[in-house]
């Protein structure tokens, strides 16, 4: 999994109706620091996100349909979980 | 899924039958400020998304073959919306 | 497979019931000189992991359900073992 | 699917009997300038490219199964096509 | 697949047991010049490859599955083959 700040969102009509009435979330990866990284990915939302909130994103399509219970979407990314804490240990 | 700017297509005969016919678009992945990343991939096009359009592609197999209803294709990334708005919050 | 150090955790409510009670490690991938190469990700915990220590990540959905004994958990990357030796060859 | 240069080709005895007789061609990933992007992979040839030839990649397993006619192939990256024309729209 | 030099080995007590008495080599990938480039995996051997030697790295979990012949083994990255010979033609 990855962490990300919620940035936006996408504005799309989709070809597949799996994804109708799916909030689309545009989301910037950030490091341990919060810092982000200079990536993004676009990830349906599963948690009732919204943009300044950081998300943990879970990338996979067989977790993805298992995280919506539709066998048959058409999905990669996810967002699974709105971070509480991320503790990084002072090394 | 990832946002892109289609900027051409290709033109290939290819290897296998379930591609026939098949519009392959040449897509520039965008930044959430529309900027291009440098990135780029093929996708096969499933909305008749034209040149200059900012584009969903989606990158899975599993998920390629659903959005074509082929179990079989040998596919993975299919152009799945044309973005009507990329909507970024102010940080 | 990639090596990485444990350098803290996740606090973070998730949508899917597979991984409740599981320990969600922040990981930075080292290279075989033990420095960070700037890259990291979150990885589900089987092994007992602490901050610190070196780690082997197996970043693949069905390999991680394996690790898991859990045939629909939504998980991609999972600590699979601590790393005793990481032995270089002098080339 | 990516574009790429074929630029050589791999010698190699390998452990599994699906690949055997393959020939493994060595591609150089290149962007729609047709400028070498520095990736590289190894991809099965399928459609009889030669060095110095631009061609299609398609870089899935379950794909690449499909395209070999193979169900428990051991390969992700084929070449499915050799490309005629790579058309940039002007921006 | 990719192409990858053996730089060295992994010891680790790993919590599978599908992976006890495997070999864990660490490979630091290479490019047409034989030149590293900086990445580099950990992948199961399965041609008794030793440091020093170039190798073929097939890196997907099918086809580490079918090569290990262990369907269900938590395996993504495998060494199929000893580079006999890297054929790259003048340009």
């Amino acid at each position: 999994m990855k962490v990300a700040r919620v940035v936006g969102n996408v504005v799309s009509t989709v070809s597949t109706a799996a994804l109708d009435g799916r909030t689309l979330l545009l989301c910037a990866f950030v490091d341990p620091d919060d810092e982000e990284t200079g990536g993004y990915t676009i990830a349906v939302d599963t948690v009732g996100a919204g943009a300044g909130e950081t998300v943990l994103i879970l990338d996979e399509g067989n977790s993805a349909r298992q995280v919506l219970a539709d066998d048959t979407a058409p999905v990669r990314a996810v967002v699974v979980g709105i971070v509480d804490h991320l503790h990084v240990e002072p090394s």
